[in-house]
């Protein structure tokens, strides 16, 4: 029995609201697509949460024996600033704001992006395609949707008919919109638009002869809408019926609603089986968002370069943090969270090389028979939980039970050499499993850094000592050399200090 | 002045096979291209020496003042198994044989391309653009060259007619072949082929019904050839004409001379200002090949994984020892000139960290005056070496002598109260930008590394005082507290102490 079907997953599925049970199209295969980042800005927060949400859904479904093609696109042209029809490309803008072509924007940030990914151990995709990389085929499928009936030209500019699809099909059965109110709230907005309704979205967009990032078209030179790029990018690596595809809760509408439109309407059936959303952040309980000022970086949380942030937390506390709380939660950002958070990643990270160096030197005897059932019990139950629509959550508490277990071991409460040697390893190796593979905790660059807080241990606590000893002299000295070479020394409140790097 | 008018930078271009001075296209701009990798298999260590020596051109020219754009390509379609016109594609035999989808196949080594470009230091380029992001511009061009005589169609697929062009241009231009002998050699080699001249070459290929990767064109469902990817890649994001075009010594025939026939055809002008080509690699004397398994991976270089290494180089060792040479000279690898690398970059290491902390720490008297003119030469000397077609090996040898300096510096032969303060700032920043901005040398994991440098430094000094002091408990203590922080601090003849990681 494989394991995927021992501990068959469920999913809450956004488009029925449910929990059900994930029955993949192929079996043994699994096909997932995510909407990636549009580069013209450094990766923020949210984004990483959300890749870190498919991070461990891809990462688990391999863990069960699944064979994944995940992809995950780079948004490098159509996005434009306010998300709907008008206004400048948000690439194209930057690009002139810096005086840059807008592909070294593109590529500026891009490598941003995938910097943020390793430092957070969040795993490539199988595929990462752009959506300048495929504007033939948007062309062909906006052609495809004009002979359907589903799409109209008008000057230059191609827009989905969305009044027309919904009479075949059901525009908003995922956002669960109301498309008579949607065409209500729109209607008197802008008497220019030349879109027939305001609820219509872009296919094409005419170019404007200032825009640089133009291509041919059988309606004149433009660029494709933003949300063509994810349906033709999806279908054409995973077929027209695909099992998952994922994002952030903000897309959901229009964006994911459009991309069901535009594949319903082009190929007549339904692309996606399970849709996941992943949920916002926010900070200290209010939403995160620039305008409101408490939006920090990646960049800014690992330095702790943020009027916000008390300190700096390393990539791993923030993704042990992030994984404390279930993917369609909110999460909230706070000091005191984090901190809490670097304790707890330090408590596994502990026992992660405690279970490591048990794996490879305790002795077992060949005749011990004994089987602890607490020990498979605690395995079952990670599966169970991460099963169970991927309770990051809930299967961290019981790697935090499974950690107490190894402690014990160490500390000689159960007496391994009665233990049969499967046991022990079948239990140890599922930590170490759950922990680095589905959870992908590990501690960032081990040598050096561990040396430097050893070493930094060693002078601590002589300044510590040459204090009590009233040698000020000795003291200053210590605190002295080390900021000539670049650290410094923090005293606390309680005599206890720290230190940060310059 | 401007630095780069100051230290005029000449190349030796490869169309004159002449040393020439460089004068950009737009004053203080430099628009460079590099044909990039063929992602289908891991990156060789002859990719790491092309890309090494473009990204030294790149910094450097940054070095100088001039504003950059650097375009890399990432070659994902188009490239045929045997670099003809037969034959395979080499990512779609790839997908065969690993049962994935070829753009599995791309960012699978992509992502391994871009990891050991990293690990060796080696910045990203302004632009990486990919052939399958450009397929519309590759047909536009084809569509010129036939509406211009110079490609013609058979079966769905298109050749440039190189005798043709030859009659308005010159054909051979780069690599000094003769089309005639072309011509002759290529003649009775392969009756069945559809071209007129067994010298023309594809621009379009015809794709076969089981062939994945495939788009649309005037021609029929096809992908396209291998050379014209760069000439529209190049030219899109530079201009009809630019300042460079580097590349691998093996590229310059067909690949190169091939991108300036279409260009010159399209264009009605030659389309680079300045060839560069790097050399090849040897190992022990013979060329380096798989055929003759002296081949080895850069991760197999960096983990010492490998029959002919005696053991492990860091990329740095590496990065060190290939800028050794000139890169116009073949480079030869053995263990014997590794090892003697590794040691000499220890040297410029350790006077870079100590570099580093006498600008931050010497005091030097205001009213100073002394200048040392030996300071300043050494500093031109490295402008003047570099700017001498970027002549990385007199540079190094230059900075030899600059460290030995420095240690001077350390050892109270200058004394530095006497030094004008400017003229020791100039000195060390200088040393400090030629190894790190410039040659792009710097320790790994830099941070934490210099920090523990730093703090064992300190904790050194104490341990000395402590023995001055015949406070052998202290003294020991520090020993101790260290190595339980797996440090092991070890006594040299000399009363020195050194320091090295469990």
């Amino acid at each position: 029995m494989k394991l995927y079907e021992q501990y068959p997953v469920s999913i809450t599925n956004s488009l029925s609201g449910k929990k059900e049970v994930f029955k993949s199209l192929v079996p043994g295969y699994v096909g997932m697509y995510v909407c990636g980042p549009t580069v013209y800005n450094n990766a923020h927060l949210g984004n990483a949460r959300t890749f870190l949400t498919f991070d461990i859904v891809s990462r688990y479904f391999r863990f069960l024996g699944y064979k994944v093609r995940y992809v995950r696109n780079i948004t490098d042209v159509g996005h434009l600033v306010g998300d709907g029809d008008e206004g400048e490309d948000k690439i194209a803008k930057k690009a002139r704001l810096e005086q840059l072509e807008p592909m070294e924007v593109v590529k500026h940030y891009t490598e941003d992006f995938h910097q943020v990914m390793r430092q957070m151990n969040i795993l490539p995709p199988s595929i990462e395609p752009s959506a300048t990389a495929h504007i033939i085929e948007q062309i062909d499928i906006t052609k495809k949707l004009i002979e359907k009936g589903l799409a109209y030209e008008v000057n230059g500019s191609v827009y989905f008919n969305v009044k027309k699809y919904n009479q075949q099909h059901h525009y908003g059965i995922l956002s669960g919109r109301n498309i008579e109110e949607l065409m209500e709230s729109g209607r008197d907005l802008d008497s220019q638009d030349e879109k027939k309704e305001k609820i219509d979205f872009a296919l094409w967009k005419n170019a404007s002869p200032e825009h640089i990032m133009r291509w041919p078209s059988p309606w004149g030179s433009g660029f494709p809408g933003w949300h063509i790029e994810c349906t033709v990018m999806s279908t054409k690596y995973l077929g027209e019926t695909f099992d998952i595809h994922g994002g952030g809760m903000d897309l959901k509408f229009p964006h994911h609603e459009c991309e069901i439109a535009q594949a319903t309407g082009a190929n007549g059936k339904s692309p996606v089986n399970y849709w996941m959303h992943s949920n916002m952040l926010t900070v200290n309980g209010q939403k995160m968002s620039k305008s409101l000022g408490n939006s920090f970086l990646p960049a800014e949380l690992f330095s702790g370069n943020h009027p916000l942030l008390e300190r700096a937390y390393s990539p791993m506390t923030t993704r042990f943090f992030m994984l404390q709380s279930h993917y369609s939660s909110t999460l909230d950002f706070s000091n005191e969270a984090l901190q809490a958070a670097e304790k707890g990643f330090k408590k596994l990270n502990a026992a992660l090389l405690l279970a490591k160096q048990l794996v490879r030197n305790i002795e077992t005897s060949a005749t011990a028979q004994q089987e602890i059932p607490e020990w498979n019990n605690l395995v079952d139950a990670c599966f169970k939980n991460m099963s169970d629509d991927f309770n990051t959550a809930k299967t961290l508490a019981v790697l935090f039970e499974m950690a107490s277990r190894i402690n014990d071991i160490k500390a000689g409460v159960v007496d391994v050499k009665k233990v049969k040697k499967e046991s022990l390893q079948h239990f140890l190796n599922h930590y170490i499993g759950f922990m680095e593979d589905v959870l992908g905790l590990q501690e960032e660059s081990q040598g050096n850094t561990d040396a430097l807080a050893g070493a930094m241990q060693v002078l601590i606590e002589l300044r510590k000592k040459a204090r009590a000893d009233r040698n000020y002299a000795l003291s200053d000295k210590i605190r002295d050399d080390l900021k000539a070479n670049g650290i410094q020394l923090k005293d606390g409140k309680d005599g206890e200090m720290t230190y940060e790097l310059d």
